[in-house]
């Protein structure tokens, strides 16, 4: 039967293809484009592809009246399934079937209104430029640069501001302000990132956020499908995609689903009556909008995961807006759910992305987050998704990943969960005194609740990040804290992310916590500035050997199975000193923290089962070599990686 | 063929029966008891019963040179397995199979020893008073009065100080002395206990802790088998259980799987080279035992879960010694682990109990422990045993609960573990100021983890125990933190375990937290006794109003099905208010928290879900009746109990 379709089918085509004058009455063929025009204000997703395992995609049409329309499409392949009017009348939805047969191509959309006049619209169908399987998540033998991008690099200063934009200008000085940093200033210093030793980068949202404040920090999106042209152009991404490709580092894209911002361009028209979440109260009370008229998110996570929690209070959490520029989306609607799911796979598709951080992942509709990632999971089997729990309890953290068997039967297809109470547990460890429950012990039983994880080394573990207090100034100053921190992070089974300038120990001492100080200018990103940390000049001491600390981990991570994959074995701490073990078959890693002040001789006798008697041993920081037989030299505070492999 | 065997051991026993004088040399025939002797000095268990699932039980024999002796029986039904010799000359360890033919009785045990002698002994099979299925282990219907016997009441003056025992007289000024309290002192007073309301009494140990010091809180155990004489015989024990049951209330023994008193009978000779850990460095250092030559437990207790653990420090936990007068025993050898589990199995089945403690659960080896709670469960299928994990992190609590889908593949067969992370919760909740993330929201959001349980009713929930500082003490001498405390505890779906003398505000507010001084003499538990809390007599007005509040509310709860088995629904806490609702088809049980110092008016619209509009509820303290309607005044600082049940 197949076989004989496709045979009328082809038939078809050539038939089409031989006399282009057919009109569009012939169904099933494809009728040529023969003329573009762009009078339809919206057409989303701007474009899709052929050959998804998924056949339907839903296009969202905006323009005046054009919900009264009637809709055409003559395509081979393509069948124009159902359209819906929406609430609004200058909305209409369609549903496409993209068979196995549509080849990619262009085809025109015909739109007859109620007033019998007719728009066209062109509408094209692209090849997948690569397959499903290569769409290669991160993963544990990953390390991720997290970048803000308004405050790394410069790269084009005609960009900063752009005129048409709520918010105008840049200011250095103001931590709040825009200061210029763009995508060509990350795709600039790849070298950099590269030689440090990173193999993927994560830079918080580059989509537009034509907002009159804030908008440099990216979380409230004013146009899903637009990069802010303060930050640079759809090209300039995917050419900081491409270079990564090119060096086999991955692109992750910071994507929100929960909610978008004030000024998104839906606001003013909203197709459905729930297309946000309190929609009734927001147009009420748009006039004189505010956070006070603001239903805002309760914010009790837990009401996620609580067998007692009541419905209002759910409801509180995940339809209340996270602040009150950002409206709630509601994904509950089924029309804005598959606008959501489709925007990330066109981006994903678009960029070739290596994977998505996924911002406030408990405050949306949870079904629908899970049907969301299954979405793209099913596209991109060896895809990666990280979703932000802010939480140090790691049941939930747990909760939300892939494979974890919840009580309620909840399924995540959540490949990644971050792990924000293995953060407080490091800082907490080594900013402690020792003691029977403090100290070291708070990493080593924190660690030692892997148990609870469907798969630890899958989490993304970090010291901070853009929205937490740098980890420097968690050590108020102290380098050894951190060299001990950052080492034992990058030692851990955990995909781990460290925040750009940690290498040259960027801290918010002046007042910490504050977001815009966190997000701190990164020297050398600007034309003219003093310190320049891609090429050392002015970098004071203690920030260049930081910067060597880590490249020197972070490159023996790189090609580290034992790291990557290995098995995890650590030891009790015992007078201030810790040590853990990554083992495989040819290689065993061995971390060992002594949070003495003084140097320390460490008996080995306790480490037998790691069967490194008498085996030679190299010290990737200094590069020496030892002995391992009945004791070790440690030297005063800080962290010693030994290795087998050399 | 079953019928014919049985058809033919009754002809066989008729036979016997009929022809007493027939010889030792007829095989699987009864012989009769000519002679009761008692020169063998230990057998083990003291007697056994027909009837169990499990059909072999292994008698530990210990007298001079028994190692090399030959054993015979000759008892219908009762077949010597197999005998066995230990590392010490002095025992012999006799594997008996019990057969479903066998009847209850009396056998000699015959003895043949190297040097001609003979020794025979008595041994007796009995009859089980009740069925498996009877034996009725508590739960979540249960409200649980733990007690410290040698602190509660002395009924038994003459049973004070026991001659030829290590520890000598009594000495009530001496928190760490003996008291003189007994089980005939519990027994003297259940009136009062149940008149409070609860169901169920786990007094501490009272097996014999023939101990030099320390003797009176019974953990440190020196004849498995033994009443400790200062509380009172097997027969008062059997009394107070059998009270109990009269009163449809239940014992609950506490157990020590492991470890026992250093003063234990058999660590002057031991059975086997491996019968306790770490025996060698006793064996070595005995004259001079004292703490410096222990080897403790590391108490590393993750070690159990974590599965990055060494095994060097698993062994430290596991093995080490509780405290130096803690002979660490070594469950690994089988005759201990045999040992262990029927000595459970005696003691439920002499004394009918409704459940067991067993102390320190995670110190012995944990896949023994299985074994030993999946034994006697498969024995009793109603019964209950807690096991205490002092952990305040979810996931060890869980871990130990049975149904519990552990990574590791555990399972645990233990019904219930203890809910440590609660209590701390529930204090710290009550302490703390209002805030976002203090206050009323750590144990609203700490009840909200039991979607990590497998059982979240099953669990035991308490406020302190004979180990922790008093709850009148933790909360500062405040009431109304100690009711709101309370009540909650007693409407969470959990076991509620309330500690002696809470009833009337006892304390320890001398010295927080010392054990002596939590164990503190309940008033009126000694003639003379100037304050008599049984009788009221010298108690002050709150102590009165603490008692009568707490009976209510006990009382209350014993036939509510809503608090035994109901649905749980909770709601965020805000303005100080907490409010928790148990429900069940014919009944809601509203419980509400006002933790301001100010009378409050609180809205009820956000509660409609729980569908009480219009509805009258009475106050289960008060006994006022109220409507539900827009909104409950609610009186300064307290709880308040409403209910649809009247």
């Amino acid at each position: 039967m197949k076989t004989l379709k496709l045979i009328l089918l082809t038939l078809l085509v050539v038939t089409v293809f031989s006399c282009q004058e057919s009109t569009s009455e012939q169904k099933e063929v494809s009728e040529p484009v023969t003329e573009i025009r762009n009078d339809i204000e919206k057409v989303e997703p701007p474009n899709w592809w052929i050959d998804f395992k998924n056949k339907n995609v839903q296009l969202l049409v905006k323009h005046p009246s054009i919900g009264n329309a009637t809709a055409k499409i003559n395509y081979s392949g393509v069948s124009l399934v159902k359209t819906y009017q929406a609430d609004s009348p200058n909305y209409l939805f369609l549903d496409l079937e993209i068979s196995e047969a549509a080849k990619a191509g262009q085809f025109n959309i015909t739109f007859k209104l109620k007033d019998g006049s007719e728009l066209t619209q062109t509408y094209e169908l692209k090849s997948r430029e690569k397959s499903a399987e290569d769409f290669k998540g991160f993963n544990s033998s990953d390390a991720i640069y997290l970048i803000t991008p308004d405050r790394f690099a410069n790269a084009i200063p005609n960009n900063d501001s752009v005129e048409g934009l709520l918010q105008q200008g840049v200011n250095r000085t103001d931590d709040y302000a825009r200061h210029g940093g763009d995508i060509q200033g990350i795709t600039d210093h790849l070298d950099y990132i590269e030689d440090l030793g990173f193999t993927a980068v994560w830079p918080c949202p580059v989509v537009i956020n034509d907002m009159p404040s804030g908008s440099y920090h990216g979380y409230a999106m004013t146009d899903f499908y637009k990069v802010d042209p303060r930050f640079g152009t759809l090209e300039e991404y995917r050419k900081l995609a491409d270079d990564l490709r090119s060096r086999d580092m991955k692109l992750i894209m910071d994507q929100v689903a929960n909610h978008c911002g004030l000024e998104h361009w839906w606001m003013k028209d909203l197709p459905f009556k729930d297309w946000v979440n309190y929609q009734e109260n927001y147009e009420k009370n748009r006039d004189n909008w505010d956070h006070k008229s603001t239903k805002t998110s309760s914010h009790r996570r837990t009401t996620n995961q609580d067998l007692y929690a009541s419905k209002s209070d759910y409801q509180e959490m995940a339809d209340g807006w996270f602040v009150s520029g950002m409206p709630d989306l509601n994904q509950r609607n089924p029309f804005m759910a598959n606008y959501i799911i489709q925007n990330s796979i066109w981006w994903v598709e678009t960029l070739g992305l290596g994977g998505i951080r996924q911002d406030t992942y408990p405050y949306p509709d949870k079904t629908f987050m899970s049907d969301w990632a299954g979405s793209i999971m099913t596209e991109y089997p060896n895809f990666s998704i990280v979703g932000e729990e802010w939480s140090y309890n790691p049941l939930l953290i747990g909760y939300w990943q892939d494979g974890k068997k919840n009580k309620d039967g909840y399924k995540s297809n959540l490949k990644s969960t971050m792990d924000f109470a293995m953060q407080k547990h490091i800082v907490d460890a080594l900013n402690e005194e020792e003691s029977w429950d403090q100290g070291l012990v708070k990493m080593y039983e924190g660690l030692a609740n892997d148990f609870a994880y469907a798969s630890p080394k899958d989490i993304m573990a970090f010291l901070d990040n853009h929205d937490k207090s740098r980890v420097f100034t968690e050590f108020k100053g102290n380098i050894a804290n951190t060299k001990m921190a950052l080492s034992y992070l990058l030692m851990m089974p955990r995909i781990p992310q460290i925040y750009y300038g940690t290498e040259i120990l960027m801290d918010d001492f002046d007042n910490p916590g504050d977001h815009g100080l966190i997000r701190t200018d990164f020297p050398g990103g600007w034309e003219g500035d003093s310190v320049n940390a891609f090429t050392g000049e002015g970098l004071s001491a203690e920030q260049k050997d930081m910067q060597s600390f880590l490249t020197k981990v972070l490159n023996y991570r790189k090609s580290s199975e034992a790291i990557h994959d290995g098995k995890t074995k650590h030891f009790a701490p015992e007078n201030g000193i810790y040590v853990l073990a990554r083992i495989s078959e040819n290689e065993t890693v061995v971390h060992i923290i002594n949070k003495n002040e003084s140097p320390q001789e460490l008996d080995l006798s306790r480490f037998e089962e790691l069967e490194l008697n008498g085996k030679s041993l190299k010290n990737i920081i200094s590069r020496e070599n030892i002995t391992w037989s009945n004791s070790l030299k440690l030297s005063s505070k800080g962290s010693l990686i030994l290795t087998t492999k050399f």
